[in-house]
């Protein structure tokens, strides 16, 4: 199957979906810029007495536990279930699962009752949160730490969990259990500034807000955005550095088109 | 009356007024940014332990309710009274009103129990808090939405709430309930990044904290800055992307000087 | 004693220790971006849920009281006792001290509770927290308002508190009360953007990380690595301005080498 990448990206365009994320402080001002950079429109509100009625306005809804705080585990729950209730997709990223057991079981909580559309993260933060020995450390990918590879993970979970996965590293997998597609752009220069991986779990949301209906592509279509900008933007800085870097990754996002896409992006079926 | 834009400017800078912000975590770290590019000196400090003590250091306080939480209502509501008390400057940020029943009604508490100096949103907010029935579409501007042209409701506003009252878009208008002036400068780009509106804020709080006795002028002089930083920035960023436009508008806004406002200020009186 | 700068710079490289932030909103990608762009790996978590599991998993623990807030100070302790039980450094930043008794008050709880091992702030924030009567401007250094001069403040306090005391200004100090260096690397610009002091401190906490039995030597080349960078960064951006200063201060961090180091430090001994 062919992504069709150039409708995708002009249809989020046309969309401008509407992205409530309840996230984390250190990456949120990336992830606003990141989700306007795309085409979409981000709205950030976690507090328990407003979460749910901010979902009610939104397109899509982004649950991202970089900063965890049991204040807003209700709104987390509060909001992904109005998601699910109004039909509009449901984004999680488990950042850090496996790194505490707080984090892992929270984790595990929202995947039990929010039911996500989308789950994305790296091999060992799936893997914990799929229940598999692995250690995180920190927030960051280690890919060593895994013990299995991406796409066996990858379909297991979506199988179990009903939705779709994405286990994103030096190859993106994105799989609902059936089909799916490896993704081969990026740069490892993206785990060297923080956000790219929120980054990733916000564009997701605002294609999958775009396309609820086609949440395996729009999905798809998110990683070969982020990988694809990531790419071009270190092409662009690397002889000045990861600010520049940081700089250029929403330069060339804001600038993208789906013409682009379709021709730059580097992936196949699985 | 003709803005005494160079005056403004460097009075700002040669008062280097300390600005508290009790403020949201998305945009936080642009609003200091840009309070010193400014000229200014932030400090932002939200618990209900200090938050009153911390106003009483300053010279201009930020309320702005972008991510409002509960935990720190009070310190809103504490610092904004001390501020009154003190006789600085009060600049009420509406993020977002209208877009819940929480959020809507806690701004109308603290425009109610504070009495800011100066209320900033765009039509959306600044109608929603009037009490008409405009619809905020997440924390953007959607002029299409309100019911009444921008320069009638400013003024309607100020009039009733005993303030200076603006309200931006792409043209700001800016009233004490008398006069007030209608600001061109700015460029769309500026609502395809986040936090422009959050930096207005800000940097209104930094010239009404120079100017505390002028705050009608002070307001202007800061929307024209941030417009014309922006338009600035834009000019010598478009061609690269989002990313370089959002170092620009700090490039820009640091090296503003008075002459230069003067020259290229795009307003008239209302 | 001459600094092994090299030695330090391919140290922490190789070693790229995990460091734990419990710190400010302000400025916390600022301090995520800079750690990586140093060579170590950053993990934020505040939760009293978690805070001390994460320190667990680390090599360095930052407390950063910048926007202290009352849920997060059991955090602080926890995570500190639990850093100290495994012998790994905590970097104390008490951003702000002496502008409110409660910021004050709990920066004198949290050096008596966790006896951090190296303390880094400016002369106003290290003699407030020391129980001199100065007096904080907001969180911004105000040298004149010092009773003393900062080396023997920053000797006195070391000896007190029995830990390596760094006192950053024009011209940075640091000590463990018997020997010590003077660092005139650096550049004004530096105190003219947000973050620069708790990027100084989450450096801190990188090169002590790799080297936890050579504190003072660790604490003292990251003073030089931040100083260093800003300078150069500052020379490069100065005709753009504060934003494009900004970005450059992470391209010269990501790119900087032990040779660079060793060449361009300018410190003595004290």
């Amino acid at each position: 199957m062919t992504l069709e990448l150039k409708q995708m990206m002009d249809g989020l365009r046309a969309a401008c979906p509407l992205v409530h994320h309840i996230t984390n402080y250190v990456t949120v001002n990336d992830c606003a810029n990141m989700t306007l950079a795309a085409g979409a429109s981000p709205v950030m509100a976690d507090d328990p007495k407003e979460a749910a009625d901010m979902t009610a306005t939104a397109q899509a809804l982004v649950i991202n536990i970089g900063t965890l705080n049991e204040r807003t585990i209700s709104s987390m729950l509060a909001a992904g279930r109005r998601a699910k209730r109004k039909g509009i997709p449901v984004v999680f990223d488990p950042v850090g699962c496996g790194a505490t057991a707080f984090r892992t079981e929270t984790a595990r909580t929202i995947l039990r009752e929010v039911r996500p559309s989308v789950v994305r993260g790296n091999i060992s933060e799936i893997g914990s949160l799929f229940g598999l020995d692995a250690r995180t450390k920190g927030v960051d990918a280690s890919s060593e730490d895994a013990g299995r590879d991406a796409l066996t993970l990858a379909r297991d979970a979506a199988q179990s969990w009903g939705c779709v996965v994405a286990v994103t590293g030096a190859e993106d997998i994105v799989t609902d259990g059936r089909g799916g597609f490896a993704i081969d752009n990026g740069c490892a220069a993206m785990g060297r500034i923080t956000g790219t991986g929120c980054m990733c779990t916000s564009v997701t949301a605002a294609f999958c807000g775009a396309f609820p209906d086609r949440l395996l592509e729009a999905s798809a279509a998110a990683l070969v955005f982020i990988g694809l900008s990531g790419e071009i933007a270190w092409e662009a800085a690397k002889e000045r550095g990861l600010g520049s870097f940081h700089g250029a990754l929403f330069d060339v996002a804001s600038r993208m088109t789906g013409d682009r896409l379709e021709k730059e992006a580097n992936y196949h079926e699985t």
